[in-house]
């Protein structure tokens, strides 16, 4: 960590719709600075209430799901992980939006898995934040749900490719995983200088699976702390919670998004853990967890995990 | 329910590898019937310590998974539901058994994802139970985890079909799910008179996913009561807890599973708690549960759930 | 070969909806037999024009796909191959039917891949053949297609399970592959005494994937002769032509099909042709074939396939 | 087409390893220039005999499948497309080389479909080309292949995304479909000014699928004529032979691709072809093609056509 602990906000001018490595770092920090990161939501504002249908407000949208960032972590190089500790997320407007999107959803055809069929009925939900923040309340669904917001997207640029922000992939990116959460830190792996972070499309909550595409959409103050963890290389991003370990794997078909997680969990098991390859094989079959963060993005992301007391021997 | 509330012990005198209508059923009961089930592990016992490896121990079984079965629950009749509440999953011997098989489990290329490659090593988990009976342990993974009972295995016989008891599906059956346990019930579509009811395949515990493709295998007396919701049809397994509704979807890839599983809750949601359609595809992005019960089946199954708080309104 | 080549006619009192080892025989016949089988269309002869919608004219059917069958091979044992050489197959009335059913087909979500999206519209064609018997033609596609007949379904009994006609397997089935055609040897493995065959679904002509799922359904006569080859155990259909060896995979996601052929392929190239196992792989990469006979079915079925001229060395 | 033909030479300085919008053209070309491009093959000529095992002749490569181009068309505009009509296909060396890659394949696990298994052996072949350019012969293989070369990889660059170069996709890319051959055009769409083509990863030949994912691979020389045609869009590549019209669907799992693809060829029969959408889909039902180009890239390319003769009328 660094000695001088700093407080920098990011508020960006404009947006990016890629994780990139060529685009210029719109904030430079040092690992121990308080980032506070100012973030656009997944529609970039164009939806504000029920009458807003997708077809009309974001007609004119090339490109969806804005990013903020890059961000310059300095001293992050080729080869190390970055850690992303998330402290807090705050709502910078007093709702979330969710909406039915044409051809968008996980039951709904897609532009992936195409059908003749004609898309479902397009709608939007309004969810009002209570006053005390810590539920929403929509009075279509007419039904109140806690304030327990992450960030559906946190990056780093990939290696050479410029890839787009609907993506989750080794580089993070568009995970829609409910880990990504306040309290947790996550581990990205760097093939950039200074890593290059993309974060946005925070969520005032979302089920497993983010059914519909769309998950509680707000615009936020997210705060992170970077560290850079030297010479060290993983190959898909990691969660660490007070209680369990984690990895996200994104891949298509599903079954393939769960093999790498799991491969990867059993491999960290291995590495850091003691265990030997084949007792963690074992141990993630008897104790591991394995839910559905997407069933959306362009590749679905499920989530590995195993219990941290299971680690203590 | 039954006015008269029995106690009927089912000890079979020989397995069924398959979910028939064919085969005439071991024990007829009664709604309200308190029903003691006997059931094999999912080896027949053949595995019984550390030497015991699948491809000597196993080579003279001809089939997997054996059933005690049929039940006949007498008023079961097509067009119905099944109610089975797990009142109670007691172990009859003291140590679970897990094992590497070849070419079997979700990290290893199998009979329907072939490849070229040798298979992993095998290698057979003795765990012992605890005095208390709340813990099991293994030495070679030198972890402790807890007694968490399920049944692996709850069917009704297909309509005229014949199906490995090895499938998961419509009618239940090898879901190695964990809900599905003590205190839960599980909700069955009835193609059958009686309903015709198997069961088998108990587990002390098991992760999310089954990640290597053999729980914590056990022999086990498991107590049921049933009951028969007359006229009530049901696509795909539903489980009830004290705290969520559940659907159980099984296909492959992944993702089908999940969509029949979201899909179903919906409907459920729509017919039973008044939600709109939309509304509670909204309702499920935003606060269902989706997990993974198994990825090692002949189809893998999916868990969509949502809390029961969400329901009142 | 028997050495007394009679000719046996084959026509049904009533159909079976299930490769089943549990039905009693339709017919016995020997190897070398002409066994001439009389079969029903997918829908039993339901549609017949225009207006026959499937969801009018096939409400009251509980199944589809009706088969003829078993038919007892005899001295065809468990272990053995049957090899069901296809001589012809006439049309026995003078058109064929297509059509859209509702939540069936490749292009449109189905009771697997479940969306909330409504069916596409239903429609019927009848295709008239021609006087000459070489072409079929609908007014609405206003296209001349050629009589290209081949079996849709032909299949032996499981080892104990009795599975939907509609699905394809290692026991063949479903598998609605055009290379089941006059001229072509078919050998599946035999699991029950007299290997059960069952066989139906004929198609005048169809596309590769059977896009909409119903090909050009034909009433038909088929004739078959039977050879049984002792003490040979294969484990996927395979098929043979004048040019090509080819095996169909049939699963889910079609990637698994895809390795199955492929992997079956290549042992066969090993045991029976004298390739290298790597080699043959390296062979298939550089010169076999890949194509989808279904993407329609309850699994789907892909043929790979080798030259015979590239056998020859 | 251009008023001048012209031939121009494209002889690259360095590759490019990805289909980006980011790096400045190599050559600028007009339509109807006769345009020679020099290509590399997949693995930079790394391997030139059997001892070149990929484990130690690719460790120092950080990137595979280096690319010619881009290639910049005079007058080709975002909402154009692209007609790239391939006129021949010449080798510029005497052999072609395959080769097992670990973890690479289609019939192995990858990085994609991960497993704890062990990789396959690493093998190579060198096919020596015969002396009148006919034929291949692998010594190992024992058998003899035609030349019939393609080109592997065909893009444009994609629309501010910077993609891999092994990767298929609707800009085209590392499809590996033996249809993109001399005599063919194939079709892209333009979303870029010039439309920035890349080309390379030559084919001496391959079978449907190329199982092994390394086909036999040469240096070659291509020679292309560009042509444009202004405002019309189109989704996904498209091929043109003289028998048959062609669309290239790149997706996993498999099935999605063969969705992309089908559905696309309905849509072009019905809007260029004057077919009724139903129309077409049952036209492709019943007479369309559809086999494997590729199950080994990191998404799968299916190639969906039907016969020119049926589209008179």
């Amino acid at each position: 960590m660094s000695t001088e602990a700093r407080t920098i906000e990011v508020k960006p001018d404009s947006f990016s719709y890629f994780f990139s490595p060529y685009r210029e770092p719109t904030a430079k920090v040092k690992p121990g600075d308080r980032v506070v990161v100012h973030t656009e939501d997944a529609f970039e504002s164009r939806i504000q209430n029920k009458d807003d249908l997708p077809s009309k407000s974001l007609a004119t949208a090339k490109f969806l799901n804005p990013q903020t960032g890059p961000i310059f972590v300095e001293g992050a190089e080729p080869g190390d992980t970055l850690a992303v500790k998330i402290e807090s997320i705050e709502p910078t407007r007093d709702f979330a939006v969710s909406a039915l999107v044409p051809f968008f959803g996980g039951l709904t055809s897609t532009v992936a898995t195409r059908t003749l069929q004609e898309p479902l009925p397009e709608k939007v939900w309004i969810w009002k934040l209570s006053d005390d923040g810590k539920t929403l309340y929509n009075e279509d669904v007419g039904v109140e749900v806690e304030w327990e917001p992450f960030t559906g997207t946190l990056a780093v640029a990939p290696d050479l490719e410029a890839i787009s922000a609907l993506a989750p992939g080794p580089f993070g990116g568009n995970m829609d995983v409910p880990d990504v959460r306040p309290g947790n830190t996550v581990y990205l792996p760097v093939w950039n200088e200074g890593a290059l972070v993309y974060t946005g499309d925070c969520h005032a909550r979302q089920g497993q699976g983010e059914a519909c595409g769309v998950a509680l959409e707000i615009t936020a103050k997210v705060t992170f702390v970077f560290d850079v963890i030297k010479n060290k290389q993983i190959e898909w991003p990691r969660i660490e919670s007070d209680e369990r370990i984690m990895v996200v794997g994104s891949a298509k078909p599903m079954e393939d998004a769960a093999r790498i997680a799991n491969v990867e969990l059993i491999l960290w098991l291995e590495e850091e853990y003691g265990f030997d390859r084949l007792d963690a094989y074992q141990l993630v079959t008897q104790a591991g967890g394995l839910y559905v963060g997407n069933m959306v993005d362009t590749t679905y992301s499920l989530v590995a995990s195993m219990g941290k007391k299971y680690l203590r021997r």
